[in-house]
């Protein structure tokens, strides 16, 4: 049954052959297809400048397009075609630009920055020390290549018809599931299969699961069961994660929505256009919304925000150099074993 | 139940307070003791020499001691105490040597070679092409610290009355669990806590399951059941990944003797001090035995095959400059997708 509509590669032949129409899903690799043109022109039309010191305070990732700085937030078209050139939100392509700012496997808890000028990438802080998700056993940091949607917002006056829960008053995040293993601070054509969500502390936050439009699996998948069934494992897992991520930290299991199911496409793109709406509210008044929110920009006409090109330039000179990044603290590679069980039986108890 | 005994850490007390005793079981990481005097004092006695390009077949990475080349294999002892320093057979400090050959999370098939002179480490290939484990979800790579034990060999003509298969003629094989990602080349001091056993083409290839002594989880763990207890699901998820980790090669799952299950320390030190007999006869007799093996070495007093340490420099001679590593292909991150139950069908159908 994975082998209907499969792209063949040499590579894994063998396997398919002997076991892989009975039991292997596999992404079917194809090297050309690692850098396929459409990515190539796609990730060619922005490109990212670092700054200060990776895992420290003052690093910073700013994107640039044309030679001049953009906020990825709000400069960054949201709807696209494969080839992640803007189209009308009703042009309804089915395809979404997503910012990557953690690269699957990795640690370091980067994320788009709230209140700084065009919104640079930054890792997340927590009492002044930058923070970094723990390996909860038997994940290897951030499972997908996973990021934000341009152009959202999850608007805290909002309360989801879904969760009961409102807004997180950020933008919507994403868990990129392809064959490839991201760069921080790319941005990648996605299509939507699904969505999970997480209510924290009487907030929703959405994780919308999407897969590259470019990955050679993208045509089979097309929904969640998709997901199940070329990736058996990977949404019960991701929701795993979800649940455990800050156990390490001291804190209880996050709450997922729906019993811990992950709902479909048709959800997980409602939010998207929902949290659209919200963003471009956001932008486009001067109001009490998400005053933590940089708003600066550079691409939204009509926004209060914009400016022009030219004017944000200097936002970049207060940066410090790029310098080599600081060591690794050995400790975080520590596995953290979680007794599932035990946890369930002492949130039940609660 | 996870408190007792247990090492505690100003970072993960929170976690520990809130959680920890019902259901977290933590390594209690403590930044010193990463690099601890004694490691230190172990790792100073040998270091490792690379030549050629990492990710191809001319790398290789040989072991020195005193400025001059040894073999892994042969030259570094079996038997030691908690510093490293060699120590007899029948002292019974329940600590080994071993040589780390893959590092946890890391997919190159690094190993001791068996046909060059003092065996130095290089890549398994097949086909004239280096090898790489694949990723099978939810693993990354190798999810221990691999390698093998130095003088100890696996003879193919013993027949382990455990499994009854016959030797694979390959030194024992030992998966690290300590909370550290060990460097390639390291030598560690580990106790042994279980062993799995996986037959392969009716030989047996141990896997022994040991933490570095240095570990601060080390004290607690002394059997296979403690694994379980401090790491629950550890255990099963190691004898998942030998179990399945050759399907995308195309190969069947491997057998695990034992219905799957883990032994404890006592078959484990069984078959320590029984391949280090058969390694003894290797290399202190001219046999038939494994003739596949280079048996020089510089430290064992009694071999046919021992010279001076001034004689083995020169083996390193025809070795080329090592180079920057090899471009690492994007298709080896690729996540292979298994259906475990499908797969077992599969099996018990044949």
């Amino acid at each position: 049954m994975f082998q209907r509509g499969y792209r063949f590669v040499s590579r894994c032949a063998p396997a398919l052959k002997a076991y892989g129409p009975i039991f292997l899903a596999h992404h079917g690799i194809s090297h050309q297809l690692t850098t396929s043109p459409a990515t190539m022109a796609a990730s060619r039309s922005y490109h990212c400048q670092e700054f200060g010191t990776l895992y420290k305070d003052d690093y910073r990732m700013f994107f640039m397009q044309d030679q001049k700085p953009i906020s990825p937030f709000h400069d960054i078209p949201l709807f696209v075609d494969k080839d992640g050139k803007a189209v009308e939100a009703n042009a309804n392509t089915g395809i979404f630009n997503m910012v990557v700012e953690i690269p699957r496997w990795t640690n370091a808890k980067m994320e788009i920055s709230r209140d700084e000028p065009l919104n640079p990438i930054k890792q997340d802080s927590k009492k002044n020390k930058p923070r970094f998700v723990h390996n909860v056993f038997p994940h290897k940091g951030y499972i997908w290549n996973y990021g934000a949607f341009p152009q959202t917002w999850e608007d805290p006056e909002h309360v989801s018809p879904e969760t009961g829960c409102k807004g997180d008053r950020d933008p919507l995040d994403v868990c990129e599931i392809g064959f490839r293993v991201a760069k921080r601070g790319e941005v990648l054509q996605v299509k939507p299969l699904g969505i999970i969500a997480l209510c924290d502390e009487g907030e929703t936050d959405w994780k919308v699961i999407v897969i590259d439009v470019h990955d050679p699996l993208a045509d089979e998948l097309n929904d969640i069961e998709d997901v199940e069934k070329y990736m058996p494992g990977l949404i019960q897992t991701s929701v795993d994660w979800f649940r455990y991520y800050k156990i390490p930290d001291g804190k209880p299991p996050n709450t997922i929505a729906f019993d811990g199911q992950a709902k479909g496409r048709e959800v997980a793109t409602k939010v998207l256009y929902e949290t659209h709406d919200y963003w471009r509210k956001l932008v486009m008044e001067k109001s009490s919304r998400g005053p933590e929110w940089s708003c600066l920009n550079t691409r939204c006409k009509g926004s209060p925000f914009m400016v022009s090109p030219d004017e944000v330039e200097k936002v970049m000179d207060k940066q410090g150099k790029q310098q080599p990044a600081a060591p690794w603290d050995p400790a975080l590679d520590t596995w953290h074993f979680i007794d599932r069980e035990a946890a369930e039986n002492s949130v039940a108890r609660k």
